[in-house]
């Protein structure tokens, strides 16, 4: 990504959060991580993130989501001794449609990025409006895109280590792999 | 606590939470935890919890305090193999004076509860404001109170075993083990 897409995404980001009342110091404002994953559609598949605490005991993040933007569909793999990391997304503003192993529900909400159909394996939808939460157990693929006004999600989990991530689009994981 | 107490507090925890832009479900605004442990002096020591997730690995509470409301002087010991409950505390609206183990600030913002003050003896003052953040390590003393406007401060942690919290207050530690 060119540096004033990544300016650019970080500020609606920012802006997008003091909008939902969520406010930042100017550090975290100035670190807003802007993930396009190696696909160069930032709009279409990408994530905006602030990390406020990551130990090696839990985590914490905000996510913030562009209108229908959507996370690529991915798991926690084990590391070492530990099972995959758990986490718990928390809808603070906006909605955001997730996908999780399970039974495919028929007409699902969200729009699977187009020419990354191949790319999308599981279809359970869990809707989350402000106020609602899920719990993603370690090792289950999902994935999941912001309804037409973008959304917030907070995410409570075990530590992070982003780098073991899998996902299912074989471009991404040769982008880690770099 | 009466129970007309103990729902007048939850109303008003809601309202301020809902001040702030942070939307609740039906049953988490049911379920306000709202703690005076044991001393019968709500308005002055006590804590007001919603509690998102506590599993095996993480923990994530809403916590407010109304004006000037303080939780008193407590550590988290370890717990069989694990060591004690660390915790990141983040403010998102007021001002909350957090006290913690170290070199004592000369003049306090916080005022210790009256009647109280022999159960209080860390002074080392950490001020946050809204987007402030301060992670307390394991074992380590601490207590908080709202400023003048009351606060609300979310908290991510390790796993809460809060029957396991050591209160420097020995009345609340007999209340603990009743």
């Amino acid at each position: 990504m060119k540096d004033e897409q990544i300016l650019a995404a970080r500020r609606r980001a920012v802006k997008k959060l003091a909008a939902a009342g969520i406010q930042l110091t100017d550090v975290e404002q100035a670190n807003v991580e802007v993930a396009d994953f190696g696909l160069g559609e930032l709009e279409l598949q990408g994530l905006e993130i602030v990390t406020y605490v990551n130990n090696d005991r839990y985590c914490a993040k905000e996510l913030v989501l562009f209108p229908r933007q959507t996370c690529p569909e991915h798991l926690h793999p084990p590391v070492g001794d530990e099972p995959g990391k758990m986490e718990t997304f928390r809808c603070r503003a906006g909605v955001v449609y997730l996908y999780v192993e399970g039974k495919a529900t028929s007409a699902i909400a969200a729009q699977v990025p187009p020419g990354s159909e191949a790319h999308y394996t599981v279809f359970h939808e869990v809707a989350l409006r402000p106020g609602e939460q899920y719990t993603i157990m370690p090792g289950i693929k999902h994935w999941f895109q912001a309804g037409d006004a973008g959304a917030i999600v907070s995410e409570f989990s075990s530590t992070s280590r982003d780098e073991f991530d899998l996902f299912t689009d074989p471009r991404i994981a040769r982008m880690a792999n770099l």
